[in-house]
């Protein structure tokens, strides 16, 4: 992922993996919803619209592994799991927001650029 | 992918496509290597490590569509074929270098992570 000295950029790196996660449509998402707080399961399942269950336990499994979500649970009956953001996840969220207000103040003139792509044909 | 009123992040709006386009493994490496300044396509071919001539063409349509690459043609023979970035590519180019550079600064934190919640298993 990174300019190496030759000038190339790899994709083989452990980066690009860690990325993928971060990137995908409800890795991205629901990093989002945990920048507002510690969240339940159903809780995230509820405001990640149209992401199904199973997908969504993939999806923080994964977050969890690389160390940007912590889950908890509380032995109650039925057990309370709770995820949150951890201190590293903390750090990247804003970034991936920005990315995010950036698309979203910009889907505008990319809208545009798309139409007159599709124009010329 | 914004929160909406009732706290909801939803996924079919349009701007999930863009940043797939963006985040997608080639298109992320293909910003990153277009930061450098314009560049023609054999230079891209040859500097994105292990993306196919076809995938770069497919990667590179795409990011013309959403208006962040130029593409010029110069009418020579045969024709030189000069990609850059366009101002909104040039402002949004930054953003992803930042998360990029983000993870290559924590890669270590999170393969620790990753091997201690291997290590629970």
């Amino acid at each position: 992922m990174h300019s190496t000295i030759d000038g190339k950029v790899t994709a083989d790196c452990p980066g690009r993996e860690i990325l993928s996660h971060l990137a995908s449509r409800w890795g991205f998402l629901t990093m989002l919803a945990l920048q507002d707080g510690p969240q339940r399961f159903h809780v995230l399942r509820d405001r990640i619209d149209s992401c199904s269950e199973k997908m969504l336990s993939q999806t923080l499994a994964a977050l969890v592994r690389d160390g940007f979500v912590s889950r908890s649970v509380e032995p109650s009956n039925p057990p309370r799991v709770t995820y949150e953001l951890t201190d590293l996840g903390a750090e990247t969220a804003p970034l991936l927001r920005q990315l995010s207000t950036w698309i979203g103040a910009h889907i505008t003139d990319i809208a545009s650029a798309q139409q007159r792509f599709d124009a010329i044909g």
